[in-house]
């Protein structure tokens, strides 16, 4: 494969995942499967209520069970003085619970039965208090407030780690509201706009919040230093150092005493940034022995952060010769109990994937007593992508053009700007949209009764975290290339080819070695779409500085000089003398005894690229819907994805099936519906519904190499695009088969055997969010 | 203190031990400390002979031991093909055993008791051959020859780290013999040298071998990789590569699947490079479980690598003046069944101390039944420092000459050749004599009646392997600086106070990271004096270059110059307002975050010294004699020594207690008993004799800091040079209390009185080499 003019030699081309024997075999360490001698167990009482106040806790009971170490409430941890104001952060519920599954006591125990027997026997007194559970009665003027006092203070923007944009200003109101955060774009004037439209479609959508259903529950083991006060954290997590601080911070250490290992993880999403770690570093330091908890389906679902569910009210108007006039957009982001901040890129995306003079987006973030909101995966993207690609759909049927067509017109190009009115770093939005113009299954399709096949784009700005990386040559020629980042998507497989590549080794005599916070190098968390496109540029400079000194100890080796030098399958040899020719192993033990050399193979390198590179993605749907039952099936799916550049590609077609996949369960299945109560009804995968194996179609990728400036070999983010399109890629297809507009997802079969019925535009109740 | 013209805040201040409190409170992980899932217990059965056929092998009743996992023989191990050439790279006997204590058989248990029960029914049949005890007749042309087909091929030359001299050429005769290698130096015409003397000394030298007494008996634990066929060894070892190196080649596997971890380690001076680990590494790839074993110290003496026992026939001339004329020697060096080289070393010091225009020394080695010899701390030095300084002092004597001015007429100095005819790089000789001379112990000597006070002077070239450091900053500030090296005397607080004096921050900012193979960086092996030598240059260029990126953040930070900045307390400011500064943890948080920015602030070092940095001493002994006894009290003893500069004096006095307690050991109380049958008669701590508490006087260290040119700061090697000197310096003070002259150590009570009966120069007989 060539690309920028160079012949590569293993990057660009399909490898195997590196841990994936490890993972078959049950082989690899997941936190949960960590066991340090005189290791207890928690297990947590968890609120029953939504609301209510804390009257009593007696513990007694429980305390005398066998085997029970200690019973703690918040009053007992050494958190008990820090602000607690995410649930990225929780630890225990004082005087109040604000959601159901809020953790209250934690029982300590010499075995988890023994934990959990015993927390059975702890008795909390509630006095319930009415809870506010739907979004928009949150957020009106006369709502009871949640937090009357304001939120408790300290602590980070969680969000910013997902995509590196400005996400605007973000205003705070003054008096006390549900509404925790405002954001307001605009650009032109879209009265005018709306006035020189010949078509305007006006809808409110709703999509739900979704659970990011990781196989592994989160899981944590904490080891306390009792000799110098500090803890060692195993997690499950996506990003070790930001657990760390917030660890260091609630337990009021410094950073440098706390550790955090970043073990195996059985999937993230962008629910793994440290949920529960401060509470059970917080246990451990009180019991001083270690502790381990790993939370059950239902806990998990109880207690973790889900996507935030939304109300996206979107005009849009267009002239008849198909150009945008106007879009406008009012969003409700439904966060639960505490602040989380996606407004600002659900503006960006709903303003910026076409180009239109006139928008103006409105975002409110309000707050809820549920479970706070969390990342999961382009976290507002499939949102704000259903609401503008089901109506872009409809306007270009509106004005009887092709939809595709219509897009391509409309097309947001670099320079564009997106929501906010920053430019578009260089992006691939019409690449892709052409390539599947041109794709069979668009260009051939053909539709029977009861089908039909919808299209939607769909894009994520990606992150950009500085990263480095230190990599070294052993006597054998084993490379090792350390970094710190956590492998959520296969991306050690990229990276190990980026080193082979550089060094011109077979990717087997690569080792990737993940660091943890203290023996590091820094990377920034694995979300957003980044650590391909900011850990393998510190590779490949790392790899790169050891080439060079591999080329200095062999120059000095051979009397040559360095120019004279060529690195090709692990030897480096003088051109013209094939004979001349010495193993990078030989040359790292030359490195490693001469006196007066250059010493051992050893360099480090970073990247902190100053643009991000977004990747945008076409999808296709077909579908079968049963009109008897509503019921809908999938016949087909072509996912077309701007990458870049592939470092990997089996690993990116991995990403982009597994994101598909997700996008076809926020489509069809997935949502945490919550009753008036403000209780979870959905809190196992009995009734949570992900897609199963024989409801996914076979998933058609189609690599869009389109290379990023600054990304390393023109890579792009990967993860994210994959999950922005599928809903409304599929609510387009029913729309195809059936005339009915839903507006709102998961698409159920009841739901829609409904709208059939009824015709197009109904809005069955009751909704999976509450409302009336 | 000040040091070439410049301040240091933290170098050359004594600071406490940073791993003090884990191992004050037992919390320091040693290897037998492990406890791994699935762990088992390996146990030994040793030959109780020094020479025989193994017959047969009857393992059935051991078997059928409960909890027997295994018993296993040399055939049973992935090491079957290799050559076993050396002690440090042994497994189990095979056809023959060559030596009492070489382990023949292998029990696996899944406790230490099942292992060792089983061990005991394990019935082996020798048929018992002529031993080769004695080292003269090894030597004769007529002996038997133990290795008949030469010595099995493959493997290394194991000295090489400890000192880095060339040790001259090393011919290996041609027909089969007990002398495995020869050395010869020679310079000027030694006959004619002596026909200029006015005084000829001529004297033979016993030294035994000498055990090297660590607290902590050799341990390892190795944990197989079942799914990729590698093996991770948890060792107690002084150099983690070289470990892993010989468990590759002798398990054939490739390097990168072995991994070696070093774990605290309770002394090893010299005798710690893997004697036990293939064994137990080859153990636990057979049994497909961890396998841990641990000796028992009788074991340890049975089975590990004493210093080698010599024989020194040392003849020395000098004119009236006190110039001497000639010095010639001719060596036997008792190497144990394996080949093993301390000839080089010896010879350059045997005719390097000294200035002399006649020299000529040659020097055999020699192979007996008895355990192969090993490195034990500065090895060879002791010898060839007792020969040379015995004589030395007797021909002051003889001339009627002060003995320290005498040596001061004749001491070395830099330029001057070794005995091997290379100059000396600069060294201290004349400086510590200097110093002894000043010193009231000296100067103001008193003896009361059968008192004494005797001196010597010592030194050791001092390594110089190349090593790598990676230093890295944290967001709280915290310095991580990452070693390949084991500490195993402290030097990790020396190298912490290198990062801490760059970076202008308290020591107690500073983490130290000591990697295994795996996560390196590379480093030699702790042996030889070179670990501060190399590594602490390696830090200083890792920590100098992270001072340039804390700089470059800063100047972008406040639009300066970084030529503008200074770094204090931590702190970067910009020179001349005090109010423009920042913390170097919100340097590297900047660093982490910035856009376009420099990337995390990580930076490697390394050193590859070209020229190594001797260092000398000059002890002082005061002893008293019992007459009625033969038994030796000392009263003083002064240890001057020229340490280049002490990057940690705590540590460095440290190290010269240590050093001169063993001097003293060699001195006075240790030695490796075997009869005529090479049946060890000393194999537990009742009989093998280690000077204890109230047998040790008050050690007064006196540092002289003459800086060497290369080494960081000016430090020069210290942990072998305290060893070299204390027994000639004791024989040297018994020669002053009694008239005695002892040519033999340890001189215990037994033997000084008989020699004090008998008159100066009595051999005692037996001898403790079994010689006739």
């Amino acid at each position: 494969m060539s690309h920028n003019g160079s012949t590569f030699r293993y990057l660009g081309k399909g490898h195997r995942l590196i841990e994936g024997l490890e993972k078959v075999t049950g082989n690899a360490k997941y936190a949960g499967d960590l066991k340090i001698s005189g290791m207890l167990h928690a297990c947590l009482v968890l609120s029953p209520y939504a609301h209510a106040r804390i009257v009593s806790i007696d513990a007694s009971a429980a305390r005398a069970m066998p085997g029970v170490v200690a019973v703690l409430t918040a009053d007992d941890l050494p958190t008990r003085d820090r602000a607690v104001n995410s649930r990225h952060s929780a630890v225990l519920a004082k005087d109040r619970v604000l959601w159901r599954g809020q953790p209250v006591v934690a029982v300590v125990g010499e075995t988890e039965t023994a934990a959990r027997d015993a927390a059975d026997r702890v008795v909390v007194e509630y006095e319930p208090l009415p809870p506010v559970v739907d979004v928009r009665k949150a957020a009106s003027p006369d709502a009871p407030v949640i937090w009357t006092e304001g939120l408790p203070k300290e602590g980070a923007d969680l969000t910013a780690a997902h995509a590196a944009v400005d996400k605007g200003e973000q205003e705070t109101t003054g008096a006390p509201s549900n509404i925790h955060d405002e954001v307001h774009f605009a650009r032109g004037d879209v009265e005018r706009g709306f006035t020189e439209a010949d078509v305007i479609i006006e809808r409110v959508y709703c999509t739900p919040m979704v659970h990011q259903g990781y196989l592994e529950p989160h899981a944590s083991v904490a080891e306390p230093d009792p000799y110098r006060g500090g803890v060692t954290v195993y997690a499950s997590t996506q990003g070790q150092f930001s657990v760390r601080d917030e660890v260091a911070r609630l337990l009021s250490l410094p950073r440098h005493k706390v550790r955090v290992v970043p073990m195996t993880i059985g999937g993230g999403f962008g629910a793994k940034y440290g949920i529960i770690d401060p509470l059970v570093a917080a246990l451990a330091v009180t019991v001083k022995r270690p502790v381990r908890l790993v939370l059950t389906r239902t806990e998990d679902f109880l207690s973790t952060t889900p996507s935030p569910a939304a109300i996206v009210e979107l005009k849009v108007g267009a002239r008849a010769d198909g150009a945008l006039t106007a879009i406008q957009a009012r969003v409700l982001m439904d966060n639960g109990v505490f602040p989380f901040t996606l407004g600002g890129i659900v503006s960006i995306l709903l303003g910026g994937y076409y180009k239109c003079p006139n928008v103006k987006i409105d975002c409110y973030e309000v707050l809820t007593h549920k479970p706070q909101a969390g990342a999961y995966r382009a976290p507002g993207a499939p949102t704000a992508t259903f609401a503008i690609e089901s109506t872009i759909d409809d306007i270009a049927r509106a004005l009887g053009r092709d939809p595709l067509a219509f897009r391509l017109q409309n097309a947001a190009e670099t320079g564009d700007p997106m929501g906010n009115n920053d430019p578009w770093p260089p992006i691939g939005l019409r690449l892709v949209l052409e390539r599947l113009r041109d794709h069979p299954a668009w260009k051939d399709r053909e539709v029977g009764p009861n089908e039909g096949v919808g299209i939607a784009v769909g894009g994520w700005p990606c992150g950009m975290s500085p990263a480095a990386s230190v990599c070294r040559v052993d006597t054998d020629g084993t490379v090792r290339v350390h970094v710190g980042s956590v492998d959520i998507s296969g991306v050690n497989s990229s990276l190990v080819l980026v080193a082979a590549e550089i060094l011109n080794i077979p990717p087997e005599q690569v080792e990737l070695i993940q660091g943890d916070t203290r023996s590091g190098p820094f990377a920034g968390p694995s979300g957003g779409s980044q650590t391909t496109y900011s850990v393998a540029g510190a590779v490949a400079s790392a790899a790169r500085a050891v080439r060079e000194k591999l080329f200095h100890v062999a120059a000095d080796h051979f009397e040559a000089s360095a120019a004279d030098l060529e690195l090709r399958n692990g030897m480096v040899s003088v051109k013209g003398f094939p004979d001349k020719a010495i193993s990078i192993g030989e040359l790292a033990a030359i490195a490693e005894s001469k006196a007066g050399g250059p010493g051992p193979i050893v360099a480090e390198g970073s990247a902190a690229v100053s643009e991000n590179a977004p990747g945008f993605v076409a999808h296709l749907a077909k579908v079968h819907v049963d009109p008897e039952t509503g019921q809908v099936t999938l016949k087909q799916y072509v996912a077309i994805q701007d990458v870049g550049f592939a470092l990997n590609p089996t690993m990116v077609a991995g990403q982009i099936h597994g994101g598909s996949v997700q996008g076809i369960g926020w489509g069809l299945y997935e949502a945490m519906v919550y009753d008036e109560y403000g209780q979870l009804l959905t809190a196992s995968f009995m009734d949570y519904n992900l897609p199963a194996f024989d409801q996914v179609p076979d998933i058609e990728t189609v690599l869009v190499e389109n290379p990023s400036p600054h990304g390393p070999f023109g890579a792009r983010g990967v993860g994210e695009p994959p999950i922005t399109a599928g809903a409304a890629a599929i609510a387009n297809a029913i729309r195809d088969a059936t005339g009915v507009r839903v507006t709102e997802i998961p698409i159920r079969a009841e739901m829609l055997w409904r709208a059939i019925q009824v015709g197009a535009g109904l809005r069955p109740a009751p909704t999976p969010m509450g409302r009336d």
